[in-house]
């Protein structure tokens, strides 16, 4: 049995390592197309801001271990060019030195992840226009850092703009942030986004919201990344973090189906509309569990979960996945930023129809010294009282809160049986009802 | 119609204001034994650790609101001695002159609280020996540590106990704790109940379990506390915290039926056994929803939200409370302890069939900085497959993340369900895979 997995970060190297554990007899061989494998992408920009750390602190696993105490037939620096379903192999070449591959496949799983977006701008390709998705590419960002860089322009607002943003103003950069669309975090209810970018903005960064950018120019030793309206901003360095896209192109050309946003489509077990062909991580769709309908949400635990799953489905398990309910957090500055299911946007394009409320609650007791604001937004549904989604900010307590959601979500839960809950109480922890208890409590008054 | 409520505690006032808000013009009464209604009773220990802060912060609202705003017939100083179900009357006295009197009912709610239980050693009504229960009990404390107090026995290990060991700590204290029983936190993994027991030592406190208290004797200025294996410890002041009983003695005088613990059984519309008669609050008994039987968890949320639930059905409504699922949590210095579900001993007794795994984890992502040990206790029961209940222990996260079990337990959710939920994942917060989710991979594997 060849078990064969294009790409070698979360999905690909889960799924390896879970194949070799199920079945150690088993010949499992990895194509990474970089010398990077097993390192927590999401731990970038956090590694970025410390200059005192190495880029390497972020890898999980050598590929010496992998190699040698899994036994995995690991190869960096492949690239993987057509999948040839007809023949089962897959072709390719050697980034080094472009010798040419050809492998057989009993079962194959596409695990290529996922690309920065880069908008098509010029200027785009000058040597100070990065973005961060590899590595390689944290790791240029960060030498480029070193090097008398003092004015950082990002375009785009989304999670990995904002934690760049953080980053570089921990190194001490002026950072200003530029988007087309004139809302900040469109997802998010209008009154919580206008606080985290309140946040952003007493942190000294600027954000220019529903700008377009127009052209970036070289000037003398900085760039101007000009923008409508007259907005021209001076920069030492680029960012573009306008969003990723599925790298689903080896499963286009191989006649495999695509689902939302172009990822490649899998059902419940991650196969593709091929049967030996399975694919899992930021390249692949998944089912949202609160619309029942196909969504493509790029997370760490989706890839590592659904790797797992496709490598117990290799070996002879039967893995269903439920699919995803759209949770993820972020640091803002100080602020926690959470979320979980649907905006109530997102409810009625679902064809819900929902009702939105926002409370403010505190981070602790009344009375309790240390406390601070917190917020709860919360979408139900007003014909069948279903628990839609949530969204959390505040200094302390959103980030793990929102697993509550997360379940309620999984669950189907009605907004009453969550407010019923019977959750945590201590007064360095929170009120009495939790505030998402009294969100609940307030959103059944408008279902 | 005349809602007649004994106690004026969380559940007795959330019941009057709730009636109030339900019915402007019912006749809400409130007997209260003690001047005090409505304060943050679980924030006393926070507040006596701070000399600088008044007792009064702990008031939520003022009697004054109660009666002027809410219209709530509120009389503090009166003690009821008698339920006479048959003429549906109260009796009682005032406690400033004893004045005696006699309130008639149409519905009545019993919300009388429960009150520290008092060991019976021999010097146990010595002046430098408290407890802890009402504001005035805090006062008292308080005010007592003001005076040259520099060593404090504290009788108990419970969450009372351990909350008034930081406080007195904080205050500059000597605290030593002792108690019979010879396991520390016995609901607890033992491994995570020795790591709680180390930071308790580590912040200067001494545990002594496993010593039968024979008796408090007066010394010269001092005191002495005797206990089994010649332990003697030394003490400005004593505080037992030996845990509290429901106080059910006039609804026991009245015939009704009582629970678990003494406490007042009700049914999942909080009504007791007469069906004009409720009770809410720390005297009450409730559901345990994953093992479907009585259980007596008095814990301020339930007070509250049961208080409501009976002035929405006395007040025409029909609301059936759930239960609880036992989710409780505590600081303990650094270290934040929760718990929601059963233990595994509660689980063998309730007659599932129960695995346990413990599992450390990280506080935050791998080469993440700041993060500190995280641990996760996970039951589940080998029959059914389903999640009995979970015990967290980590300086950071802890408390909120307690709260997806709870959601989890109160669905009746199995291990495999809850393994495969959708969590938050970022890298100040935790690891890919949520600590609880790498226990219940592990406990899958147990089942």
């Amino acid at each position: 049995m060849k078990f064969l997995i294009i790409g070698g970060d979360a999905a690909g190297m889960s799924a390896a390592s879970r194949a070799k554990r199920n079945e150690p007899d088993m010949d499992v061989t990895v194509l990474e197309m970089t010398q990077d494998v097993s390192y927590s992408a999401c731990g970038m920009p956090y590694n970025i801001a410390d200059p005192a750390r190495a880029m390497e602190e972020l890898v999980v696993r050598s590929a010496k271990i992998f190699r040698e105490k899994q036994g995995i037939d690991l190869r960096t620096g492949h690239r993987a060019t057509k999948i040839d379903r007809d023949t089962h192999t897959v072709e390719g070449a050697t980034t080094t030195d472009g010798t040419s591959f050809s492998l057989p496949y009993d079962a194959l799983l596409i695990a290529t992840g996922a690309s920065p977006a880069i908008p098509e701008i010029p200027g785009i390709d000058l040597p100070g226009v990065m973005a961060l998705k590899s590595l390689e590419d944290g790791r240029r960002i960060k030498s480029f850092i070193g090097e008398k860089v003092q004015k950082a322009v990002i375009i785009g607002m989304g999670y990995i703009a904002l934690e760049m943003c953080e980053a570089l103003r921990e190194r001490g950069l002026a950072v200003s942030l530029v988007k087309p669309r004139a809302e900040f975090l469109p997802w998010m209810n209008r009154e919580m986004a206008s606080i985290v970018q309140a946040e952003i903005e007493a942190k000294g960064a600027a954000l220019y919201p529903g700008h377009k950018i127009e052209e970036i120019d070289s000037g003398n030793g900085s760039m101007i990344v000009r923008c409508s309206e007259g907005l021209n901003l001076e920069a030492d360095m680029v960012l573009a973090a306008v969003g990723v896209r599925p790298n689903s192109e080896l499963a286009r050309d191989a006649g495999l189906e695509l689902g939302p946003g172009g990822a490649v489509s899998v059902d419940g077990f991650c196969r593709t509309s091929d049967p030996k062909v399975y694919s899992a991580g930021d390249c692949a769709d998944a089912y949202h569990v609160v619309t029942g309908e196909k969504t493509w949400i790029p997370l760490a635990l989706r890839a590592n979960r659904a790797g797992w799953a496709v490598a117990d489905n290799v070996t002879g398990g039967k893995v269903e996945l439920p699919g995803v309910v759209g949770t993820a957090v972020f640091k803002v500055f100080d602020l926690q930023v959470a979320r979980s299911g649907l905006s109530i946007r997102e409810a009625e394009k679902a064809g819900f129809d929902p009702a939105e409320v926002m409370i403010k609650a505190r981070s602790r007791a009344h009375g309790h010294p240390g406390g601070s604001p917190f917020y709860v937004q919360m979408v139900g549904d007003k014909r069948s009282g279903r628990l839609l989604g949530a969204q959390l900010v505040g200094k302390e307590g959103a980030a793990h809160r929102v697993n509550a959601i997360a379940v309620a979500l999984q669950q189907h839960m009605s907004v009453e049986a969550f407010s019923r809950c019977d959750l945590a109480y201590a007064p360095p922890f929170g009120p009495t009802w939790d505030p998402m208890l009294i969100a609940a409590n307030q959103l059944l008054k408008a279902l």
